[in-house]
């Protein structure tokens, strides 16, 4: 049988977790949707679940990855800063490093 | 903030998981107390999600991993085969070389 190496990666601070799968796929959202609201729903989980994300994201990094403005004709939105972009940018080429390093492994007893 | 890239790694066959941190340290705990009873204890698992475990991973190569000999007057015993150590071997030296692809990644916002 065919021994697959396998793995995930993820970004912690010395505060705990920074960035995984799962938030890059957050920020995403929110930068399709220009929507916390929008973004939570369409990953399943709570306003307030998502929006806890976000608050440790951004007291994690000196600029906030996501910036929301309240009130205004559209009853307010919520934006990637350029660090947030960067963000997303990192991770993925850490991701992909890692996708290379696990294609170049070969496992075998 | 410090940025630290981290992740973790595991080996699966096209039937499922194959091999994790958490069954290294079985096996290893096995190897230790020539006893699965007596491992499965020091990993605060039940019997029988160890041998479970066991099952499954003697189940994923053509050669098993950990033999089990009943009966004899020392109650039986619980040893690696040759594929069990190399098993371990192989799964260290993967873990080795993705903890060295990680310290190699630099990761700044």
């Amino acid at each position: 049988m065919q021994l697959i190496p396998n793995g995930r990666i993820w970004i912690d601070t010395d505060k705990g977790s920074f960035l995984g799968y799962g938030r890059i796929e957050l920020l995403e959202k929110i930068q399709e949707t220009g929507s916390l609201r929008k973004a939570a729903m369409e990953m399943k989980m709570s306003y307030q679940q998502a929006w806890n994300f976000i608050k440790q994201m951004n007291e994690s990094v000196s600029e906030p990855l996501v910036i929301t403005q309240r009130g205004g004709k559209n009853g307010g939105s919520t934006t990637l800063s350029e660090t947030g972009l960067l963000a997303i940018e990192t991770f993925k080429k850490y991701n992909e490093a890692f996708q290379l390093f696990i294609q170049s492994q070969s496992i075998q007893l």
